[in-house]
This record gives C-alpha cells, structure tokens and sequence, in this order.
C-alpha cells in the first residue's frame, strides 16, 4: 500500500513535469535541474556562469531552499531575474513547485533557466522537475565515494560537474577513480572538473551550455 | 489527507523509537545518532573516536547508507561490530530500521552505539531512532550559512561537530557567524570543532562522550 501511494504521488509528478517542459519548449527555454549536497557550490557555480553569459543570453534562476532566501538574493544582485521556492522542510522540489514558479517568470524574456535544488543527493533525484537536463555537483572535499553510496543521482543525470578543483591538492580525492565509478553508472555523461571559485575549468561547462541552447534552437 | 498519512508515520515511528531507547536504557547503552551532509565526515569522526577510546569503552556502530557497504567495512576493519543498513533509496534511517540492527547486535557487550545515519541535513531531522542525543556534523567546506538553510537539523541536535577545521585557513568560512546561527537557534547545544581527519580539538569531544556514558551508568 505505501509503495502504491508513493507510486501515484511519483506518476502524478511526472506528468506536471512533463506538462512544465511542453511549457518551456514552447518558449526555447532551456532548463537545467542543478542538484548537490549542501554546500557542493550549486549557487556559486550559476553565479558563475550568469558573470560569463549573460551579455548573450538572457538567464532566469528558480532558486529551492528549505528556508531563506540567501541564495536568492546573491542572484538578485546580479540583475537577474529570480523565484524562491521555499519548501517549508521538503527535502527536494517537485515539478508542482516549479509550475507555480514558472507563472511568476516572464518566459518570453528568458534563454537559459537554472533550477537549483534543495540541497540533498537523495530525494531530488526521483523528482522531475520539467527540466531538458539534470546536473549533479560533487565538490572534492565530499570525496570519491559518492557515486557508490548516492548511486541514483548518478545514474539520473546527463552531466557531472566536479567542484572546488582547487582544493584537490590538499585533499585525498582520486579523480580517476571518481571519474571510473561515474562513468560506470552512467556511460553517456558529460563529466566536468571546475573551481567555481577561481573560475578554473570554467570555459568546457561554458561551450555545453552553449551547444544545448544552440540545439534547443536548431 | 498527505498530511495526516505523513503524521501516522511520524507518531509510529515516534514509538518504535521509544520501545528503541527503552531497550538500550536496560542494557545501559550510550546512543548516539550522527547526522550530515554526505562527505562532512560522519565515518571519519567514529573511526578517530574508536582509536581513542576503544581500550576503556566497548563500542559498535550501526551504519546507515543508501547502497554498499563501504563505510562498514571501514569500521569492521577496527576490530568493532558493526551492523550495515541499506536503505535501498529511503534518504533516512527510522526506528524499525534501528530496531532490527539492535535485533543483530549483542546488547550486553556494548557501551556506546554510535548510529551513522544517511548523509542528507534534511530528513533524519523528522525522524527519532531511539538515539540519546543527536550530533550534527557541519564540514567547513559547506559553509557557513547551512543553519539558516537547514535550521530543523540543527535545533532538534543536541551537539554541533564542526570538522575540517583544518582547512579553515583557505577557505571563506566565519566561524564566530556561524556559531551565532546556531545559538539562535538552539540556545543550549554543545558545539565541538576538531579536525577528525588531524585529530586536533578531538579531547572536548571525548570529554563529553565520557561524562555523558558517565552519567548514563551513574
């Protein structure tokens, strides 16, 4: 019985989801569910690329959040458009939370819409949001395990992007070995290695972000 | 409807927690139910505090992951029982879990039970094992604002581990803010910094182990 609830409640999401990317493609948006543990550098990573692109390309941010809206307010700064989401304890959005989201954006004036995720490698994973491609972060000092314990995440998403490079020095991580394990899970996804930070390895995430929007328009 | 289904689950879980706790009061055990972000070091804090103390306490850890047996084995190669749960997706360990560990462990020969829960802040938050006190184990490289996103894991807490304090030095993390968040939030917490991976500022977290098995036996 309690699968079976959790089976309707998991249906009745794909569909809203399914329902949220019709809506964004009928505009050419292209949507990224971007998903880490606390702290992984999700918020830092759009900050990033929003300084790099948004001379050329127009970018909104739905920002998740238990609580707060501090992530919000750092992409405000920026003079980009951006919705809180407060989840009010939910460990993850759903494609419901996104709609409602997506009513208070103006999508005939966005190219590139970054959803950020409550910050969890679990419970996100199951939910579809609407979005064209799921990003997961992992930053070094979480370690190269991770794939082997928080395997779905890994398996469910189309890029990997491996964080805080600038302290691997300092730090037991092997990167072969994390890249093994991924690539093991999920053969097909892109894997990128980048300091949001110092803007190290920036520019390989850049020209992907790039190549899907150009698609999306093809 | 959602919510009371979701309040029924929490109050049976509530109980099987107390029949929990009942259990280990009787065998004069120590519990404790470690909670985190995946990577902030949960396994390493048991590994550094089993050195220390495993000649004068007797001490077994119940695991909580996803999927694998890596942390367990870690830990089984210390010389301590050990009991793996895999929580095949659940992005929580709950008392029937908790239960059915105790059920395989001997209870007469243990002092201290350490309960690794599955790295997430959000949702071990919502549920009670059986535990004595909850620690929450808050990595410097996560940064220092995860009490205002997360603030239910850090007011249901009674201790703060803040680890990785060895890489304080590099990284943009206000220590004095950050205690300040929590404070405000839960006025009495204990809050530890140490390094489990240097062992520096480890002696007041074992002081408080000692004094809390103390007066547990008192």
């Amino acid at each position: 019985m309690k699968v079976k609830v959790l089976q309707n409640i998991l249906d009745a999401n794909t569909q809203m989801a399914q329902k949220n990317q019709r809506l964004l493609d009928n505009h050419r948006i292209l949507a990224l569910n971007i998903m880490a543990s606390p702290g992984a550098g999700k918020t830092s990573l759009i900050l990033k690329t929003i300084a790099r692109l948004k001379d050329k390309t127009r970018i909104a941010v739905i920002e998740g959040d238990i609580a707060s809206t501090i992530d919000a307010d750092r992409i405000s700064d920026q003079g980009v458009a951006v919705v809180q989401i407060n989840t009010g304890g939910g460990c993850h959005l759903d494609a419901n939370m996104v709609e409602n989201a997506l009513n208070n954006l103006k999508l005939n004036e966005i190219d590139l819409l970054f959803i950020e995720n409550v910050g969890n490698l679990v419970c996100p994973a199951a939910f579809r949001l609407g979005e064209h491609k799921r990003v997961v972060l992992l930053s070094v000092p979480e370690g190269d395990d991770k794939p082997i314990k928080y395997p779905m995440m890994f398996t469910e998403s189309e890029a990997v992007v491996i964080n805080k490079t600038d302290l691997m020095p300092l730090l037991d991580f092997d990167l072969d070995a994390f890249k093994r394990k991924v690539i093991g899970l999920n053969p097909d996804v892109e894997i990128f290695q980048l300091s949001a930070k110092t803007g190290q390895g920036l520019d390989p995430w850049l020209s992907w972000l790039e190549a899907e929007l150009k698609s999306l328009r093809a």
